[in-house]
């Protein structure tokens, strides 16, 4: 059987993951890693190519992964590349999605070739459980918990601070609120229910500490409406305790077909690596978009388009056999 | 917009879980139930027909949902009505499956209809957890756990003992088992490893209640491979504290993507009614079966052949908005 050719388009932590889960797919192949920067090597050993020549690939790749991030890459870069690919990428601001779809599906219509949205953890699996536990259950409510786990945006914001030096921000589900969703109960949860922030920060020399999480605890939309713990620290301790990447969730739908039975259906991951998952799930819808592309499937799709038996490499046999 | 036009064979708890769970749903009505019994009206007034006439509703209705069991009503009635009409069914004799799916296939093909096999919680829901889960962490097991429920099937075989009168079976996951397992352990569990069974029974007058228990937790298939507990009680009390049908699961995968880094996916369920959940499952499924059906699509089709997006009333649009 022919292999799937993927390329990755990108080489930071989503890339390095995409190409480790590529390897361990025995139905694809990675043709070539695409980069801004020069002489760059992969983690296998892998000369990267000057993204200025990926045309050249048009014909030699089957599917694109892009591994850029939501904020500036993604939206000019997505376009661009479903005119030339069948594309995958990790779009994940839940706002912008309507146009930037609207987007990618202009484009992917115009060149013929086929663009799958949003995929990865949430959105991506979190979506497929809040839409599929809310068509069974239409009567209900689900709730989406994050954490426990490093998020990128607020640990930014904290490292954008004067006096700061360095800064890692968790976030964490409250135990409580959990509870109360999975009793059942009818909850009208507010940000500051669901979820705490708990900041590490290395300060700069004398530095002052108190005006920095005064800062922190205050600051709009990221911190202001959440319990917010602060802890300085070390750098050492920052690189020795808190350089991984865990993350995980929940998605938790609570509903009822009669006024005595109620159903409580959930969703929860923990994850050692949140990149390397993420590249996983790019890694499975890049092998189902390369299979619908082949089948003639033109523009943009997302998760809730795709036959699940697309994302497995065994036969549709097989997967009725020893899985339904 | 028309209506999705439904018809239920079968009224027992199936069916009528389906009745509520279609009177919910704006974009689908009920035209017909069809019952073997006569002078059977349902729980919101329906007067049921014969099953004997339903070929008279062959154009009448866009698809039959089958409520029979799996043992002797689905593998006959399933072939008969997929010649008539667009079918989803619960068929869950995981065995079997590949045999049924077979004719189910090739009955839809000739009869150019489309017919969905074993849709429900576990074939169901599960059985797509275990896939999804599966493609992205190549690299791991899952495990499948059942309750706390009743189950049916080991009810029906404590009730054939002698002496019995009445009982009810509950299937318990072991709580030491789902720990190692979601603490990301390659476990080795055996069937006794992961659940227990308890059972409550009502022996007749002057029966050897000694002698029941000791054949129920040696009867080979059903019981001898599990930690079995048997408790006598009275007939009051198996009406009043085991006449509900609750029920639920777990399906776990632990994998990685390197040696150091585990990611543990769970879907969970804890269900009040297991058949008007099951009910619901199916009525979700019968719309994506008369949408699909209508885009021309035949034969036997699975719940990993189903775009999610098809479960939903909402357009793909909504659906982006809000869910992705």
């Amino acid at each position: 059987m022919e292999k799937i050719k993927v390329g990755i388009l990108g080489y930071g932590n989503l890339g390095r993951g995409v190409e480790l889960a590529i390897s361990k797919a025995q139905d694809m192949e990675l043709v070539a890693v695409f980069t801004r920067r020069d002489n760059v090597v992969t983690d296998m050993g892998k000369a990267c190519i000057n993204v200025n020549k990926i045309e050249n690939y048009k014909d030699k790749i089957d599917v694109l992964i892009l591994c850029g991030g939501s904020a500036t890459d993604l939206p000019f870069q997505g376009v661009e590349m479903v005119k030339l690919f069948n594309t995958v990428d990790s779009f994940d601001t839940h706002a912008k999605i309507p146009e930037y779809f609207a987007n990618m599906d202009k484009a992917a219509k115009e060149s013929g070739k086929l663009g799958i949205i949003s995929v990865g953890w949430d959105p991506g699996l979190f979506s497929i459980a809040r839409m599929l536990f809310g068509a069974i259950l239409p009567e209900g409510n689900d709730y989406t918990f994050w954490g426990k786990g490093v998020s990128q945006g607020h640990s930014d914001a904290i490292r954008r601070i004067k006096g700061v030096k360095d800064g890692k921000q968790y976030t964490i589900p409250k135990e409580q609120a959990l509870e109360i969703v999975r009793s059942g109960e009818v909850a009208d949860l507010t940000a500051r229910d669901k979820h705490l922030r708990e900041c590490f920060v290395v300060a700069e020399e004398n530095a002052d500490k108190a005006a920095i999480a005064n800062e922190i605890k205050n600051m709009p939309n990221y911190f202001a409406d959440y319990d917010t713990i602060v802890h300085f620290i070390s750098e050492e301790e920052l690189k020795k305790n808190h350089s991984k990447m865990p993350h995980g969730g929940f998605v938790i739908r609570s509903g009822k077909t009669t006024d005595e039975h109620k159903h409580i259906l959930e969703l929860s991951i923990k994850l050692d690596s949140n990149p390397e998952f993420t590249s996983s799930v790019l890694a499975a819808y890049a092998r189902a978009i390369a299979k619908l592309a082949k089948e003639g499937k033109k523009g943009a799709v997302s998760v809730f388009d795709i036959p699940l038996s697309y994302l497995s490499p065994a036969s549709n046999e097989e997967l009725r056999k020893h899985l339904l």
